[in-house]
């Protein structure tokens, strides 16, 4: 067991980053903006729906989303694409018709997730199992 | 205004994948790994408390975590830990001095975490002040 002491000089933790914080020292910082994207893109589903769209070549109506992740409820889908339409994530067409029909597709700022995501889905890929197995 | 039907062969939503789906042909796709890490990142605070813990040069204790994330509560940072620990994540030593001392730091599963997190810092520094001027 360890025990002994830490007698080198303490650095102070990262700071988080006051409200004009640029992040510029902080490549992934607890900035403000990086916060907000962590939480933006990882509230419940948000990441789901924002993935389906990613892979889909052709704006998709929100049935085909619903079809895509089947254990959203419609009220939840609805609350979210609406979320991410306002954060200019996704962008929201209506073709007057007849028929009305409404599509959704990314914008080119949630088209610019596609690395972030593509990164976490390598980590989950080689880590999730792994520690799936040593849970059991 | 866009009236016309889509005449063209409607593909497939993308898959959500099955409990069995090994993910291969879903770069980023929906997938239950996929999901499940970016809802575990995504959690309130989890992404702040991982980046403060990538950017220490040497494990922390929970009052340096608490200190450069100063907005959460010891409770919720306790909880959040405590989960990150248990998903592997976070590896907590206790040195039992005296004094005793709890050290918190990511373990290689964590570390591997860094590019997606860089990754989603760049897209937040790139598009996320654009947003917030255009709401205003």
């Amino acid at each position: 067991m360890a025990s002994k002491a830490t007698t080198t000089a303490v650095p102070a933790a990262p700071s988080p980053g006051g409200p004009g914080d640029g992040c510029a020292g902080e490549p992934q910082g607890c900035c403000p903006l990086y916060h907000e994207a962590i939480e933006l893109i990882g509230r419940r589903w948000t990441g789901a729906i924002v993935s389906v769209l990613m892979q889909a070549e052709r704006p998709l109506r929100f049935s085909e989303i619903a079809a895509a992740v089947p254990q959203l409820s419609d009220r939840l889908l609805s609350e979210r694409v609406k979320e991410l339409e306002t954060r200019g994530v996704v962008d929201r067409t209506v073709h007057t018709g007849p028929p009305v029909r409404v599509e959704y597709a990314l914008t080119p700022m949630g088209r610019s997730l596609a690395p972030a995501l593509r990164e976490l889905a390598e980590w989950a890929r080689r880590w999730l199992p792994a520690t799936a197995d040593r849970a059991n």
